[in-house]
């Protein structure tokens, strides 16, 4: 918090600190003297912040050992750049390099620990996605957390030693969002003891999907299953979709890539369709729910479950969009340094442009908000953690708070970070519109975040939601879960902003107190007008929607701030100041 | 002016108009049904709209036909779309589409009407330019108006019967926006009576330029001028880079393309480097500056005409960048219309998504965005007309008017269509993210007008400095020019709003006052805060840097908002204001 603050403050002035008083680790001979005189003012000992990031000064030295043995391993080098290839060259190129991590993973790092795989993969192939990634972060886990054993027995070894390739087969060009009115169907047949899966119209077909393009040969598809003619709902089944050895698309599937996108083109997304394709009946994933042989249907107990691998990766992006959102920050800083063009005194040398407040108004902010969240995330992260471990003793008391947070901050943190991100790709002048400055990439990649995984919008009114029942739970004199706690706070009659006297401790308290308040009020005016538009009847009252404008340049009005972007922006804030707090303990920076 | 507002009011109910008042020309036998419905709810005549947008029926119908044409024409075809296809395939293409323009462009249009060749430039090739853009757009304009009258008569016919194609080299690595410390050197060698081309260090490398990389074979070259050691400032020069034969550079000349880029990548934007490179002393454009054969150098007589290009570019671009926003809001309103999904009622049937309120509040404001920026850019260019016909007479006094608003607007407009073009990215979700919606392609061609013709920070201080010197010389009693004179006005003591009494006449008045009122404020405020640290002494005083933050999503400081994002703001609603009031008359909208 402290750090932020600090930088922000120093955004005011045209001028930068000169006098250091930590080393920066990241000083190296023969770099640009401009880059090292920065460096030299650092007010901070650079490792201790990034040991802080990383989880511990072990995890720094892991990753960047992963770092350098990628960066002289001729497996990952890029003999032509894939800005210069065509998308094909690309894939296969993404391929190869995969093929490799998949052989060699273990001379990089501890295959199984997921943080360094993380690191690595991003290291080896980059950002934009890669063959298997689909089959690991959505094909086992499905398997693994859905399948029955019998299921679980006959394709998890397959699937874990790449026998078989897989992916997840949601999303379909009629429906993303609403999942519950997906149109592919699983008919099940009692006679032969098989579903039929079939796309009964055009917008049924499965659009989107990653990997499944060209790589996948197997998938779990998300279909309405139909018992004796009555739809049941939405469930899973694992469908071979290509042969084994020839790779061609078995009978009845219709399956291609869907084209190049804004970024992630090394990833084939892909269409497939169904025409009455049969299946054995054990196919299907029936770990929770159940189709026994003469068609009778047992939900499953918890129906809230299934939906844990959404909050994970959600959970997940908060630090990963702070992290790209570092990175364009990186690049613009350094950039800003070394770049120097006009002259703020006559007959002086050129400056750097990093001097000009215009270039700190438009950077700064960038870092502040990469650190805050990143630490969001790490807070986010330990909360996913929590809430697991929980569940496990039966404990699902923390699942709707963690819904309500990651649904909120997803979308805060990735609409925030692209605007971040074209703010240092536009500060770099026309050298950022070059894809030589990795920020197009870097843009392209992340918004996809504004619309993947819960598109913005309705994730905010989830969250929304979630703050409704609370202030209602609230004016009940009831109990609130913890991230809602504040809403039955008192309110100080007065304002504390400068009530802290000096103390840092305390700052921190009033600034958090000051934000619980600006939430509470906000909660509670939505509340109020959301109850006034119910009373005057009308299309208002149908349905609960949440307006949200928040790229309005400032000129958004009061009633789109109040009824979308506050609530979960004071959200995001309090769990960062709560971050902060909570994580400074362990290892102390040291003060500003 | 009443359209735009009766859209944005329609947005605050969450359902729309289903009473049709006026035909809608753009309804089609065989569209989605959804389409004709929405359609049919218009409450205005097309045609009437279009026709006002283009200046006449007979322009509407004139670019029609040309569209029509393009469509059914083979030589503009597109055997694969080119997101398929690798850039040198996409530059080939546009290539041959250019070539066929060029023999039979007269097939299509009047080739000598600058509108009519840009509709026919976009509908045959498209937005990410074409071989001979720069020829067209940069070379023979900087011959035209720079040449002396015996190299005029020597390379524009050459040229304009394309024996040569020429671009203008310009930015170089180092330096884009500081032009007066570009480093190339144009020496001049006295003896010889030749201009010494020369690359002294790597950032003096010519950067940028588009159409350099491949496609021409000449270039003016902008240079530091230097005789007998002294410098004397840019100036251009035609160089010849490639032979006229084998379109091989000629000795001394590094070139080449640059790479790829965020968009415009069917444009070969290069870099240009020279090693000793002589050319006669006659290469040099003198119809302005002059060096005689014993290297006497004589001035320009008015060194502020040479602006007159970027100017002209700016103007045009507040109208081209309306109609790239409009483009973006018209594929999310079509998408919005046919995209059914969720149920605001129990039972009934999934509902088209411009039925939510956030749907709406995403698009419906661009749509508005689009119409004021591009009834804005009428007035823009007929004020442009106006500042060539009075310098045409001698008269130069509008033209610091006409760069003060040019540069402002053209900084906020850009800026501001970029984000509305992420919003109805956004609001089309996955889709939207697809290259197929042509939304991705549509954002990086547009986002490009931040940074090209006057980066928009810069842009933006150049506008802040002009309405600094008006409130000094308002405070000193002198006259202000037409776009400033609401400085001296007398500010009513009484909030304005509410007071029009229904009169849609005075409504307009009303607004008018109330806009600059607050810009009159706005730039007082900041002429004081300027003057107390111009009076503090210190860093802040030494430079005048206007502090830009407009992307902060609300949390932007008052300070930010004050020093820049307002003031033009202001500027470009009054023009808007001003345009629809004056536009009107001529071709009366029917009342809504």
């Amino acid at each position: 918090g402290r750090l932020i603050v600090s930088i922000r403050r120093s955004s005011l002035h045209s001028t930068r600190a000169t006098t250091p008083t930590m080393p920066n680790q990241c000083i190296q001979t023969g770099d640009n003297p401009d880059l090292t005189k920065e460096r030299k003012t650092c007010s901070f000992d650079t490792d201790e912040l990034t040991a802080h990031l990383y989880g511990s000064r072990k995890a720094m030295e892991i990753r960047r050992d992963i770092s350098k043995k990628v960066a002289t391993d001729p497996d990952f080098a890029n003999p032509v750049r894939h800005e210069f290839l065509s998308r094909e060259k690309r894939i296969e190129a993404t391929a190869k390099k995969t093929k490799s991590l998949v052989q060699r993973g273990s001379e990089f790092c501890n295959v199984t620990n997921p943080a360094e795989m993380y690191h690595l993969v991003n290291e080896a192939i980059g950002i934009e996605g890669y063959p298997l990634a689909l089959h690991f972060v959505m094909f086992l886990p499905a398997l693994t957390a859905q399948a029955d054993d019998e299921l679980a027995a006959e394709i998890l070894p397959r699937a874990m030693s790449l026998e078989i390739i897989g992916t997840y087969a949601q999303t379909e060009m009629g429906h993303g969002t609403n999942l519950r009115e997906l149109e592919t169907t699983a008919t099940y047949d009692k006679q032969k003891q098989e579903f039929i899966i079939n796309t009964p119209t055009r917008s049924a077909t499965k659009w989107w999907p990653g990997n499944l393009g060209k790589m996948s040969n197997y998938a779990v598809v998300c279909c309405q299953l139909y018992i004796d003619g009555k739809k049941i709902g939405p469930h899973n089944f694992l469908v071979q979709l290509r042969c084994e050895k020839t790779h061609q698309p078995l009978p009845g599937i219709t399956i291609g890539d869907i084209g190049p996108k804004m970024a992630y083109n090394t990833t084939d997304n892909g269409f497939l369709a169904f025409d009455n394709v049969r299946i054995p009946r054990g196919k299907m994933l029936m770990k929770h729910s159940k189709v026994a042989p003469d068609g009778t249907y047992t939900a499953p107990i918890h129906a809230k479950l299934n939906y844990g691998t959404m909050v994970h990766v959600r959970s997940h992006m908060i630090y990963s969009h702070g992290h790209l959102l570092a990175t364009a920050a990186t690049v613009a800083t350094r950039y800003s340094a070394v770049r120097r063009q006009g002259r703020i005194e006559q007959g002086g040398p050129e400056v750097q442009i990093l001097d000009y407040q215009t270039q700190q108004h438009r950077i700064f902010p960038q870092i502040a908000r990469a650190y805050a969240t990143m630490f969001t995330g790490l807070e986010i992260k330990d909360l996913y953690a929590r809430t697991l471990a929980g569940i496990a003793k039966g404990e699902t008391d923390l699942l709707p708070d963690l819904h309500a947070i990651t649904s909120g901050l997803k979308s805060v943190v990735t609409y925030m970070a692209g605007l971040g991100i074209e703010q240092c790709r536009m500060s770099c002048g026309g050298h950022g519109y070059s894809d030589a400055s990795g920020l197009p990439k870097l843009y392209g990649v992340q918004t996809g975040g504004c619309t993947y995984e819960g598109e913005n919008m309705v994730m905010l009114q989830q969250t929304a939601r979630y703050l409704m029942k609370a202030v209602k739970l609230a004016s009940q004199g009831k109990t609130l879960s913890h991230s809602v706690a504040y809403m039955t706070k008192k309110t100080n009659a007065k304002s504390l902003i400068g009530m802290e006297g000096g103390d840092i401790g305390r700052e921190h308290e009033v600034i958090l107190d000051t934000l619980e308040h600006t939430a509470r009020r906000l909660a509670h005016e939505a509340a109020d007008q959301w109850a006034k538009r119910i009373q005057g009847g009308g299309e208002q009252g149908k349905s609960m929607e949440w307006s949200h404008c928040r790229d309005e340049q400032g000129l958004s009005s009061a009633y789109s701030s109040l009824h979308g972007s506050c609530i979960p922006s004071s959200c995001s804030l309090c769990s960062f100041f709560r971050s902060t707090h909570s994580h400074r303990p362990s290892l102390p920076l040291s003060p500003l």
